[in-house]
């Protein structure tokens, strides 16, 4: 996991939020190729929920809503977190975490171990980032910040059913950030302040929530794999009765092993009727479909929810990989192309040839209308080679001297790192081509 | 405007948040078209400013930073709006435009104007929304949401010299929500609380930043031609000295022409040093540029910062036409094609045709991996068109009876109704192509 982060920051990924001015625990903000790459995680994930189907519809709410809406979905009263003071040290700790945390003056201790700790008793403290919308500073204009983006599909139900025409089974899908005041936060992108999640929320006849429900889970697991996560780095983990929120009738996880162990990608839902109901309850409009022959009915809810942040993390461990090759230490992400935050790199081999030069600048102008490429000419061909397998671009098209003799370029693969001749006429159509083409992860080096 | 409104509404493009909550002001929630047309607006933006260009590169911030970077911009002291309160009807009001309000008890007149108004002396009022990060609620723990993306920028000016190994001329680029807590907010779109503000900052040597200035003002009015807004709809107004905030040598508002008269699309500033200057005496971290040779100097900044919901706006004003069509009237959005939230529409005539409709169904699915369309089967084929036009579709392929004999089938063009037989075979690289090329609105029908 170090080396990740190392490579996060070194090659511009992520960076810890605010560094000048000391930082904002658990914040991060994002570097080019981080962005790159998590436009391209959401938009891949907008491509199979929303324009590959015809039953599921986009739809983007606003971060604050009305404050009516977190009383409805029960985050007012129950989205806690019982804490614990210190009185001596005057830290706060998570009460149910008491022995992961460090006693503020004695750290190899843990809080309540040393005879001068004097913890209070827990008292619960809710995760919502609450702010006050309009001039005056009183409840009326109390708010929140949203911690989960399914609140805003609920509310939206009733518009999709009637402006977009739709019956059950039908989906509703949104990517938007969400917000929880975390008292431990940490873990580089585990437990972040504010992150990025892609929920949908899927409205089905009661009767075959159990039947999606299983589909969901499936659709969600084969798209880790057909994005290039390794089957054996996943797996799925039903919740026991026990562990499950008290409205599901069924969750499971989508599990990935990070290098901290097994740990929660995705979770698929099956809410039954709690939301619309609550809705319904709290803002006295019914939440319900009626048919055309006056069948009645709340439909049931299957989630699956999951935030770009854990995606990311997954897909940069799955694809980081040091290796040797030609006796050289060589670290490579091997991405999925889709993924990957430049497609191809387009390099002179000798950089003072200004018709070397001219050519790769020709072909990268001509590339970069359709992809994200990059252009690089500073120095030594294979340490350009080196930087672009450390971001995981996927092929390297070098300009040489043959290339002044018949308009033809090598394309290098960076994971079996064979090199093939092309035509630069045929290059964008050839390098459309591979990146189309199914992928999967090649055995470790 | 009116229409417009409507139009967003019964189509699914926009609607009042927390509708069944009673709304919250000035909040909206984007529907499904117009969650597609905002990813159209950002992505074409991105491919402009990032893609298509190698000084330019990509951030995404947190909206929450560390409050110091608030106080260094000048926004905790003067991110202000002065405001009165009436101590009778309790209202509160812009004290800059008590000329647009009404009095709480007698709207026809202004408050100040009713003998029993009793306004009290202006105060300054800040604009951007607190929360408290972490558990305590004390001053240690006060947060702002971002009124503004370009401060993320500034604080990590250095972390992009370095790691992405830049020099100036270059800039960053970052899409993202951005808040604040109007008073006043309202019409429509035009002054909401929270928006997705699309900002870059160009750092240039001082020496040249009047010509950046001018190329980015040039640069941003083509951009805004080329995604098919009216000429006649735009134009530049250059800020005179007493309008400019006081760091600025120069601002350029490039204005549309909206229902509400001129008003700001986006702004293009020359904001000197003043942000790099700030954080540097601020944070203490040194933010300048070192050359090779030594040569040392805080780099100017010039800003092109618009936000999606103005261009939103503007590409539905500059779209929107009612016309009479064959003795029938029609309402089409003449969005450019890129911008269109669904690019074709497939439509077999018949819909109780079974074989029609299945090679409607296998067009369909054959064109949704490469693009968002739509199948529709509801009803008679006018009304169908129609709908299309009225979201803006630019291009409907009709299955009929000529395509079970030989495989084509009529795409017919939303702007001119011409219709044409095209085979099926050829029916993804013939979309593609037409979607490609240059699009110019058409005169007003």
């Amino acid at each position: 996991m170090d080396a990740i982060v190392s490579l996060c920051r070194r090659r511009g990924f992520v960076f810890p939020s605010s560094e000048i001015y000391g930082g904002l625990g658990s914040t991060y903000d994002y570097g080019h190729y981080g962005v790159l790459m998590k436009n391209n995680i959401r938009s891949l994930w907008l491509q199979a929920m929303v324009q590959e189907r015809d039953d599921i519809v986009a739809l983007d709410s606003a971060i604050i809503l009305n404050p009516r809406v977190w009383e409805a979905s029960g985050h007012v009263g129950g989205f806690v977190d019982p804490l614990v003071d210190c009185r001596t040290c005057k830290l706060r700790f998570r009460a149910d975490q008491l022995d992961q945390a460090s006693c503020g003056r004695k750290p190899s201790k843990r809080p309540g171990e040393t005879p001068d700790c004097d913890l209070t008793e827990a008292r619960q403290f809710n995760l919502m980032f609450t702010t006050q919308v309009g001039a005056l500073e009183d409840e009326s204009s109390l708010a929140y910040l949203r911690p989960e983006t399914a609140q805003g599909i609920f509310i939206n139900f009733k518009n999709v059913l009637q402006l977009a025409r739709r019956k059950p089974p039908f989906g509703i899908a949104q990517v938007g950030k969400s917000f929880r005041n975390e008292i431990t936060p940490g873990n580089f992108l585990f437990r972040v302040r504010e992150f990025e999640q892609m929920e949908m929320e899927y409205f089905v006849p009661p009767a075959d929530a159990e039947r999606w429900y299983r589909y969901w889970i499936d659709q969600r697991f084969d798209w880790y794999l057909a994005h290039g996560i390794r089957e054996e780095n996943l797996r799925k983990r039903e919740h026991s009765a026990e562990e499950r929120s008290h409205y599901s009738s069924g969750t499971t996880d989508i599990e990935y092993r990070y290098p901290i162990g097994w740990s929660e990608l995705e979770g698929v839902a099956n809410r039954g009727d709690y939301d619309l109901t609550q809705h319904t309850e709290h803002s006295g409009t019914k939440l319900e479909f009626v048919g055309e022959g006056g069948e009645r009915y709340t439909p049931y809810v299957v989630e699956p929810a999951v935030s770009i942040e854990r995606i990311f993390v997954a897909m940069l461990v799955d694809a980081y990989h040091e290796e040797v090759v030609a006796e050289r230490d060589r670290t490579v992400l091997r991405l999925h192309p889709a993924i990957a935050p430049v497609k191809a790199a387009v390099l002179p081999l000798i950089p003072r040839s200004a018709e070397m030069v001219e050519k790769a600048r020709g072909l990268y102008e001509h590339l970069r209308h359709v992809l994200a490429v990059e252009y690089d000419d500073s120095g030594q061909i294979g340490r350009r080679y080196r930087r672009q397998d450390e971001i995981g671009t996927p092929y390297a098209l070098t300009i040489d001297e043959q290339t002044l003799a018949d308009d033809t370029v090598t394309i290098r693969d960076r994971d079996s790192l064979a090199q093939e001749r092309i035509s630069i006429a045929s290059a964008r159509e050839h390098l459309l081509d591979r990146l189309a083409a199914p992928w999967r992860p090649p055995g470790p080096g």
